[in-house]
C-alpha cells in the first residue's frame, strides 16, 4: 500500500459558527494530503499539468465522525492499493492528532484528462510507477 | 417528495488553476441550496440552532460529471423523499443553467445535536412538519 | 460615477467560530460585485482573459464596520470614479439588504497584465471604454 | 518588536483560474500568522475567546506584490511594536520561502469586543503582558 500523512493546525477560518470545522473543508485536506503525498514521492501535481494531464476529482465519499476544532492539530493520511487505470481511487482520513481519534474519512477517485483536448487519458507512466513501486509498503 | 432548487452564478474564488470550480465548492452549494429550501419552507438553519439543535452533516457523496466555469449560471436542487427519523437524508444536484447539463450530484446525510450536550437527539418538530407536508409534492 | 450593486445572502460555510460572516469573505463579496458589474456591462472577466489580460488585484484596503450573520442579505456595491490607466480603483462596500446598515467597506485596486508575458500591459480598451461612457452617471 | 513567522505550502484549492494563489488567502494566511504567535506565545485564540473576548478584524491593507503558486512553500510573518489599548495593529508579510521574495504585505487591525454584550472591551491583560514582555525583542 502506497500510504503517506502530513500534520497541521485547524485554521480560524476553516470553522463555522457551530463551532466546528465545517464539513466542506476535510474534502481540502484530502487534497493537501494527497497533493503532498505525490510530491513527497518526486511528482507534484503542478509538473503532471506541465506534462499535459489534469486530475480532477471525479468522485468522493465523507463520513464525518467527530468534528475538529481550532486548537486541534490534525494528521491527515492517503493512502493507495491498487496501481491506476484509468482511474486512481485514494482511501483518505483525518485524525485528531493529540489522540488519535477519527474525525473523518472517505473515498477520493481521481480522473485523467489530456490538458489541451479535455479528454479522458490514461494515468501518466510516472504516477503509475511511482505506485506501483509502492503498493508492497506496508 | 420536498424539492427546492435556487440559482446563482459561479464566482471567480471558486475557480482553481484548472479553470474550473474546485471540487470542493460544490458541496458548499449543496449547502447553500437545502439552507434556501429550509428557509423557504419557514424554519430557517439560525432559527433552527437558536432553538438548541445543530444539524452537522454526518456524510456526504459527490459524483463529480462536468466541470463548471466562470461565467456559468448554475441550478442547485435540493430534495428530500422519507421523513427523517435518526438522520436526513437529502439528494443534491448542480446544473448548468444555461444547458441543463449536470455538473455534479450526491447525497448528504444530516444528524442532529443537542446544542448544549452535543449529544444525538430527534429532528425538530417543525422540520419534521415541514418535510411531510411537502413529501407528496410531485 | 459607474456603479453597480447585487444583492445575495450569506452562505453558511462563510461564518465562523465568532458566529459572524469571516472578515475574509468581505474581500470575496467585493470581488463578486465587480465581476458582476462588469459582466452586466457587456465585458465579463472571462472574456477579458480570453482577450489576453489578466487582471490581478494589487492592493486592497478593507474596514469592517458591522458583522454580517447567517440570515442576512447583503447588498454589495462598486463604484469607479476615474477611468483607468495603469491601474483602476474600485470603491466597494457591503450592506446589511434589511437595514441598509453599512457592514464592510474599502477600495480595491486592480492592475493589468499581459496573460502570456506576465507583464504589466495597458487596461483593454473595451474596459475604458466601458467605464468612460458611465462617469457621468450619477 | 514582537516577531513570529510560520511556514506552509500553498494548497491548491488556494489557486484561482488565473494560476496563482487567490488574493483573498493572502489576508486567511496573515491571520494563520497572528494565531500561531499567539499559540505559540501562551495564549491561544480559542484560550481568549473561552475568558469572554473575542478579537474581530476591524480593518485591513494589504498589497499584492508577486503571485505565489502551488509548489511554492510560503514564510509568513506577524510582528507588533506597539502595546495595544483600544486596538492591535499587527505587521504582516507572506514570502516565497524559495528565494525569499515578498509575496504580500499589509497590516491588520484587531478590536476587542465583550463576547457576551458585543460591546468593546480592553485588549486581554494576558495578551498585553505577553506583547509587552517581547516589545524589546529585536
Amino acid at each position: 500500500m502506497m500510504y503517506y500523512e502530513t500534520i497541521f493546525p485547524v485554521r480560524y477560518y476553516e470553522t463555522d459558527q457551530m463551532g466546528v470545522v465545517h464539513h466542506s473543508n476535510y474534502i481540502r485536506y484530502f487534497e493537501v494530503a494527497r497533493n503532498a503525498m505525490i510530491e513527497q514521492f518526486g511528482y507534484p501535481i503542478q509538473d503532471c499539468e506541465r506534462d499535459g494531464v489534469t486530475i480532477p476529482v471525479v468522485g468522493v465519499t465523507c463520513k464525518f465522525r467527530l468534528p475538529a476544532r481550532m486548537g486541534d492539530t490534525l494528521r491527515v493520511t492517503a493512502s493507495i492499493d491498487a496501481v491506476p487505470l484509468a482511474k486512481l481511487v485514494i482511501h483518505q482520513a483525518v485524525y485528531r492528532q493529540a489522540d488519535g481519534a477519527l474525525c473523518a474519512e472517505g473515498d477520493v477517485t481521481l480522473g485523467f484528462l489530456n490538458k489541451e483536448s479535455g479528454f479522458p487519458t490514461r494515468c501518466p507512466e510516472q504516477l503509475v510507477k511511482m505506485i506501483e513501486e509502492r503498493l508492497n509498503d506496508k
